[in-house]
C-alpha cells in the first residue's frame, strides 16, 4: 500500500476522494436547484425581524443576481466544480464570495449543507417528475395513436404465450396505454409526497434565529413545509426512494411492452417490424435486424429497479439525525430518473413508428383461437358451461371458418375489442396533461417571482 | 429419482402438486374475497338480457346464500381448501355445486380463474390496505401522544450518530409520527391505484357475453372498471407489486424507529426503557433484557421490501396475456402485507408503553451540544457565519452552563424544538381517520347491500 | 385496539406470538440437526476433563439414545413443537427433561441456543447442499442424455431472439448441462464455506468452561470449527447469505431453460412438446395445453433470488455480536433451499420426457441464418472479412440451398456444433457425483458414529 | 418531442446514443484486456492450418506491436473512444486499420464483438479479483495487527447490543479478519468460475474456420475454455453475476466492520477513535468529528449489492443466445468492483490508525457482564445450569469486584479471548498471499509470453 498522508485542508487527500465521492460530477445536475434553494433563503432573510438585518433588500438583489448568472452559466455547460469543491453548494459559495465577498458567504447563515441538498433533491424531482409525467403521458398517447390506427386488425390474444383467444391490435396497444395512465396515480403520488419544503431544517433541529419557513416553502412553489425539522432530515433519502420505487413501476410497464416488442417482431411472427434505422446490425451476421432498443429497455427496468432498491436499503434501519450513508442515494436519484426518462422517450419514437403486418397477424388465428368463445355461445343458448366447453374440446375442427374481424367486433361488452373505448382513455391522457401543466406553472411561476427572471424549468 | 406418473385427473401429481404450490394455504385469506366476487358476477348475470336467462333472480339469491355460508364457514375456520380442490376457486365451486347442482356449476360461466383471482386480490387489498393505514395512523397517534407528554424533556440531537445539537424528545417521536402521516400519501396512492375493478377481463381478452363490467365494479364498491380488459389482465401482478412497494415504505419509517429505541436502549444511553415483559431474556445471561421486538421489525422490513421486489421481479419483462408466474405474487403479497400489520400493530404497543429516563437524557448533554447554536447567536449580532464558527470552535468551554431545557424552549421557529405543533400534526391524524373511515363505509354497505347481510369486513 | 397485558412466563403474550414468528413451524426441518448437535455437545462435555464430571459415559449414552427417538419421531411427523415451546430447542430439551429429569436440563450447559440454531443451520445447510449438488448434477445428466439423443438435430441459432446462425438440438441442450455443471463450483464453495463448526461459541464469546471446540467439530463431520467465537456467532445470517446466494445461481440458469422451453414450445415454432400430462389446462379454453411447470420455474428464480436478498440485507450494517434480527434469516433459508430442490427435481423430468419435433426445426431454416458462416468461407478463400459480409448481404438469396444438417456436421472446432464432446461433460457429471459421494460419506459417516445407529441423511 | 431522423451511418442518432450507452466511458476500463483478447486471436490465427494464411507470422507482430502501442496509449490516458467507435471494440480496430489497413480490418475474422467482450471481461475480473483478493487479505492482516496490539485489552462483548459477557479487542478484531479470510473461499470460486476462456464462441454458434480454441485459452492464462459455445455466450451476465454477488458477501462484512466503528466511536462508548484527519466536519457544529468513511462504506455495501442484482436480475429469464440486455451488466460490474477495492482499501488505512481508548473500555464492565460466566462456574462445581442460572440472577451484587482482565484470561478453550491463536489467522493470511501471488504470476506470464513485453498487470 501506498504512504499515505497528503492532507488537503484538515483532511488526509484519499479519505478526502473517497468521500467526495462521484458528487463533483453528480451535482452538476443539481446547481440550478442549489441556486433557486439559495435565493429563496436570502430573500427569507432578508424580511425576517432583525435588530441587525442580515441582508438589506440590495443585498438580496445581488446576490439573487449572482446565482443567476450561475444558473445561465450552468445552463451553458460552463460553470464547474472542482474537487476542492467536493459538491455543488461549496462552489456556489465559492463563486459567491469571490464576487460578493463577505456577503456571498453570509447566505449559509441558518442553514447547513443537508439542507441544502435535502431541498435541492426535491426541486430536482419536482422538475424530473413533471419531465417522467410528461413522457409517460406522450407514450400512453403514441400507443392510443397507434391503437386507434389499427383499431380493426385481429391479432390472437394469448395466456402462458400459447394462443388463446381472439384480440386486436388496438386492444394490445392500448392495454399499455392504460397501464401507463394507471401508473400516473403513482407518478402523482411521489409528485405530492416530495412536494414538502425541508428548508430551515439545518442540520435536523432548527436554528436558533427565528426563521420563516413557510415563507421559503412558498417562494419556492412547494406545497407546504415540513413541519418537524427532524423529520425534514430524516425524510432526505426516503424521499429519493419513494419515487425511485414509482418510478420503477413506470419501467415495469415499459419491460413488458418491450418484450412483446421482442417476441411479435421475430421472423416466426412477424406481426410488428421496426423501421431499419432503428435496428442495430450484427458484426458478423449481414442479415440481422435486432430489437436493441426494446432490449435494452427491459434490461434498464432491472437497472432502475436496481437504483429503486439501493435507496431503500441504504435508508431502511439508519438511525434518526443524518447519516453521511445519504449521500450515496443521489448517484441512483439521477441516474434512475435519467434512464427512466430515455427509456420512455425512445418507446415513444418506437411505437410511432412502428410498422404492423396485417398478413403475419392474420395468419396467426388457428382455429383453436375461436374455442373459448364457441363454448359461450352454446352456454347462451342454454348448455351448462362445462358441458359446452367439453364439446368444444371434441369439435375443434368446427372452428375453422370462422373470420377474425368478426369475432373481435362481435365482442362488445366494455373494455373488450369490439367495445374498446379509445375516447374514454384520451380523455385520461387530457386529465392528465392537465395536472402536469397546472403543477409545472404552479412551481415556475414561483421560481419566476423570485428570480425575477422568466425560469422556463429546462434544466 | 423415484418412478413419477401417478396421474391425478389428467396431470401428473408431482406436476399437480408443484403447480398447486402453496396455493392450497395462501387461499384461505382469499375465501371471503371469492365469495364475494362470485356474488357480484352471479348478481350481474342474472340482470344481463339473454333470450334465456342464466339466472333467475330465485337462483341468484339461492347462490348468494350459499356463498354467504361459506364465508360464515370460512370466519369459523371450517372451510377447508383440498388438495384436489388446488386452489380457492375450484374449493368454492365445489360446495356451490355440491349443494346446488348444475346452478353451482354455472356460476363460472363468463369469467376465469384469472378473472376470479385478480379481483379477490383486489378485495383482499382494499380491506388489507384500510387495515394498514389504520394501524400507521394508530402509530403515529401513539407517538404524539407520546411526543405530548415528554414536551419538555431534552434529548441530544445526533448527526452521523454524534452528538450535535439541543433536541427533544418530541421533537423525536414527533418526528416518526410525521413519516408515517406522509407514508398516508403512499398508502392512499396504492389504495387509488388498486380501487378499479378487474372483473369482466376473463382470460383477459372478455366474453362473448354482453356482461356489464360497471355494474359488477359498482356492486363491489369500486371506484370503476379497468376498461381494458387485456391491461384489467396485465394489472395482476403489477398491482401486488405497487401494494407491496408502498408497504414497504411503511416499514422503512418502522426500522428506523425500531433502529433508534435498540440504540437508545443501551444502558450507554437508557434514554428509553420498555416494561420487561416486552423484553425476552438470554439463555444463558441472567441479567439480559433485549430489545428483540425492535430488532425483529428491524429485520422484517428487509422482508417486506424483498416481498415488493419479489414481485416486482416477477413482472418485470413477463409477456402480455397472462402467465403462470403471477401465482407466484400471492404469497409475497399476503405476507408482506401481514407482516407489516403485525409489526405496526407490535410498535404501537412498544411506543405506548415505553418508559423514559429523563437524567440519562440530560446527562448526554456535553457543552458542544450547544456549538452550534452558540456560532448562530454570534451572527445574529452581526459576525459573519464562518468567523462565528471559528470562534465557537475555539471556545468550546464557554457552552458548559447552557441549559438544556431553555435551549429547546428558545429554538422557537415552526418545527423545531420550541416551535412543534403537535395540533398540526393530530389534526392531519384525524384526517386520515376519516379517509379511513369513509373509504371503508363505501366499500362495506356496498358488499352489505350486494350479500343482503351486514358486512364487518373483518377477514 | 384489544387490552393487551395476557402474561406468559414473563413476557407479554402478544409480544411472544411475535417475537416466536413462525419458529415453530420452520423448525420442524431442524429437528434432527438439533438432536445431532446436542448428541456432540454431550459427547463432548462427557470427555472434558472436569473434577466433578458433568456427564459419565453412561449419562451420555441415555442422553443419546432420546435424541435418537426423537429423530424418529421426527421421522414419522409426531415430534410437536409447541407455541410454548418457542423453538425446537426449547421442545428437544422439554423432551429430554421430561424423559431424564436433571440429565436432560444439564446438556444445556455451556452452550446457547444461538450456538444450538447455527450449528442446525449448518448440519442443514450440508445436507442440503448435497441434495441440491445431486439434483443439479441429475438435470445436467438428463440433459446430456437428451442432447446425445438428437445430436444430428439442426436448431436456429439465435441471437436477440432472432434467426441468427445454424445449431443444433444437442448445442442448445448441452449449453445447459455445462451452465449447471459451472454452478456446481458455486455450491462447492458454498459447501466449503458452510464446512465449518460453530459451536462452542456460545453467545459469541465462549464459556468458561473448557471445552474442546475440534471434538464437536469432528463429531459432526466439520472440516474444522471456526476459530475466532465471535465469528462463529457473526457468521450467523451470513452463511445462509452466502449459500441462499450460490443456489439462486442455480435458479437463474433454470428461469433461462425455462424461458427457451416456453418460447419454443408455442406453436409458432413448435420445436419442443411436453406431454399432456405435464401442462394444465385452461377452466375456459379447451383447447390448451399450458407450460405451467417452466412458467413457475422462472418465476421461482425471482423468489430464490430474493431470499438471497433477504438473507443479505438483514445482515448488512447488522452490529457485531448475536441480533435477533436473524431470526429472520431462518424462513427465506429454508424456503429457498427447498424452492429450489423441488425446481430442479420437476425440470429433470420435464426435460425427459420432453417431445421435439424435428419437421418444426428444419421449417426454421431459412436462407439467411447460413449468411455468416458463408461470409466466413469467402475469407477463407482470402477475401477481407469486411468485404465478405458486404459481399453476402446482397446475395442472401445464394444460400438457399444449404443443407442444415451438413452445415452443423461442419463446425468442427472445440464445442461447436461438429465438435461438441459431449463426453467430456458427462465425465465432468461423473466428477461432480464423486464429489457429493464423498462428501456424504464423510458426513454421514461421522453422525453413524456419534449416534451409534446408522445415519441415512434422509431429512 | 423534438424532430427525430438524423441519420449516423445507417442508424438514427438517438438510437445509437441511447444503445451506446455508457459503453464509451466504461469500455476504457477494458481497452487492455480488449488488446489482449486480440493479440491472442491473431496469434492463433496465425498457427491454423489454412490453404492461403490468415496472418503470417510477421502480420502477427506487426498486430501484436500495435497492440502493445495502445496498452501504452491506454496507460497513459491518451488512447479514446469516441461516440462514432460506439465501443471499445471498433475503436481499436479504427487505430489498428488506420495503421495497418487491411492487416487490422483482417483481426475481426472469426470471431464477434459478444466473443470479444466477453473474454475482455473475464480478463478483466480475473485482474480485479486478484486486486479484492489482496486488499481483503490486507485488511485481514490489517485487523490482525490490531487484534495483535491490544491482545489483552478488555472490551464488552454484545448480544443485541447490550452488554452481555466478557470479551476483548483482539477478539473483536480478529472476528472480522477471520470473516474476511472465510470471504476468500468466496472470492477463489468466482475466481475459479471466471478463469475459463469462452474465446471461440463468436456469436454464440462458433465458426466455420477450425480456430483452436485451446490455444487462445492457454495464451491469456486461462485455466481452460468453455466447452460449448452457445454456453460460452450464455455465460455471459452470468459470470458478472456470479463475481458480484461473491464480492457482494465483501461488503456486508465491511459494512458489519463500519457498523461498529461508528457506535463504539460515539462518545457514550469512545471505545475507538479515528485521527481527526480521517474525519469530516460539520458546516454548522464546530465541534463535530464524524465517522464519514464508516458511514459511507455501510451504504456502499447496498450499492455493491445493488450491482449484483442488477446482474442477476438481468440475466433471469434471459432466452439462451445473446441478447443486447447483457450490454446493461457492464456498468455494474465495474462499479461494484470499483466500490469494492476503494472500500478495502480505505478501511486498511482506518483500521491501521485506528485509536484504541482503554479507559473507556474499561469503564463499560458493568457488573452483570460477569453474570453468565459466574453461573457456569456454579455449573462446573455441579449445580444444575438453570438453577445456576437463577441463583446468579438474584445476586448481581456478587460480580462487582470482577477484573475483567482476569476474565478475558480465563477463557482459554479454542477461540475464546483467552485462547485466541493470532497466528493460526495469520497462517490463514499467509495462504491466501500465496493464492494469489501464484495466480497473478500465471496470468500475468502467460500475457507476457503473449505480447512480448513484461505485463505488469496494472490496469
Amino acid at each position: 500500500m501506498k504512504t499515505r498522508k497528503t492532507i488537503v485542508g484538515q483532511i488526509d487527500a484519499d479519505v478526502l476522494a473517497f468521500t467526495a465521492g462521484r458528487d463533483v460530477v453528480l451535482d452538476l445536475a443539481l446547481v440550478e436547484a442549489d441556486c433557486i434553494g439559495s435565493a429563496a433563503h436570502v430573500a427569507m432573510l432578508s424580511r425576517i425581524p432583525l435588530k441587525r438585518k442580515l441582508f438589506s433588500g440590495k443585498d438580496k438583489q445581488k446576490v439573487i443576481a449572482e446565482l443567476v448568472s450561475i444558473i445561465r452559466a450552468s445552463r451553458k455547460g460552463t460553470f464547474k466544480i472542482t474537487g476542492e469543491d467536493q459538491d455543488v453548494h461549496l462552489a456556489v459559495e465559492r463563486v459567491l464570495t469571490g464576487k460578493l465577498g463577505d456577503l456571498g458567504r453570509k447566505i449559509h447563515t441558518a442553514r447547513s449543507r443537508n439542507d441544502q441538498v435535502a431541498v435541492d433533491l426535491r426541486l430536482y424531482g419536482k422538475e424530473q417528475l413533471l419531465g417522467v409525467m410528461d413522457e409517460a403521458v406522450g407514450l400512453a398517447d403514441e400507443l392510443l395513436k397507434f391503437a386507434g390506427k389499427y383499431q380493426s386488425v385481429p391479432m390472437v390474444g394469448r395466456t402462458h404465450l400459447q394462443p388463446a383467444m381472439p384480440s386486436s391490435v388496438a386492444l394490445w396497444a392500448s392495454a399499455y396505454a392504460e397501464a401507463l395512465l394507471d401508473d400516473m396515480i403513482l407518478l402523482k403520488s411521489a409528485y405530492e409526497y416530495n412536494d414538502r419544503c425541508p428548508l430551515g431544517s439545518a442540520a435536523g433541529y432548527g436554528v436558533s434565529l427565528n426563521i420563516d419557513r413557510k415563507l421559503t416553502a412558498k417562494l419556492l412553489g412547494f406545497k407546504e413545509p415540513i413541519h418537524n425539522v427532524l423529520y425534514a432530515g430524516n425524510a432526505r433519502g426516503k424521499c429519493e426512494s419513494v419515487i425511485l420505487s414509482n418510478v420503477a413501476q413506470v419501467m415495469i410497464t415499459l419491460s413488458r411492452l418491450a418484450q412483446d416488442l421482442i417476441l411479435f417482431s421475430m421472423p416466426e411472427f412477424g406481426y410488428f417490424a421496426l423501421p431499419p434505422e432503428y435496428c442495430t446490425g450484427s458484426s458478423i451476421m449481414p442479415q440481422k435486424k435486432n430489437p436493441d432498443v426494446a432490449e435494452l429497455v427491459r434490461a434498464k427496468a432491472s437497472v432502475v429497479m436496481a437504483c429503486a432498491l439501493t435507496a431503500a436499503e441504504i435508508v431502511k434501519g439508519l438511525p434518526g439525525g443524518y447519516n453521511r450513508d445519504l449521500q450515496e442515494t443521489k448517484g441512483p436519484f439521477i441516474d434512475g430518473i435519467r434512464t427512466t426518462r430515455s427509456c420512455l422517450s425512445i418507446m415513444a419514437v418506437i411505437v410511432k413508428e412502428l410498422r404492423v403486418n396485417k398478413k403475419a397477424l392474420l395468419a396467426g388465428f388457428t382455429p383453436d383461437v375461436f374455442a373459448a368463445d364457441r363454448a359461450l355461445e352454446l352456454v347462451a343458448k342454454g348448455m351448462p358451461f362445462r358441458t359446452a366447453y367439453d364439446h368444444v374440446k371434441v369439435h375443434l375442427d368446427d372452428l375453422k371458418a370462422i373470420d377474425p374481424a368478426l369475432a373481435i367486433a362481435a365482442k362488445k361488452h366494455l373494455g373488450a375489442t369490439g367495445g374498446l373505448d379509445l375516447m374514454l382513455l384520451k380523455s385520461k391522457v387530457a386529465d392528465a396533461v392537465k395536472f402536469t401543466i397546472a403543477a409545472r406553472k404552479k412551481f415556475h411561476s414561483s421560481i419566476t417571482g423570485l428570480l425575477g427572471v422568466p425560469y422556463p424549468g429546462l434544466w
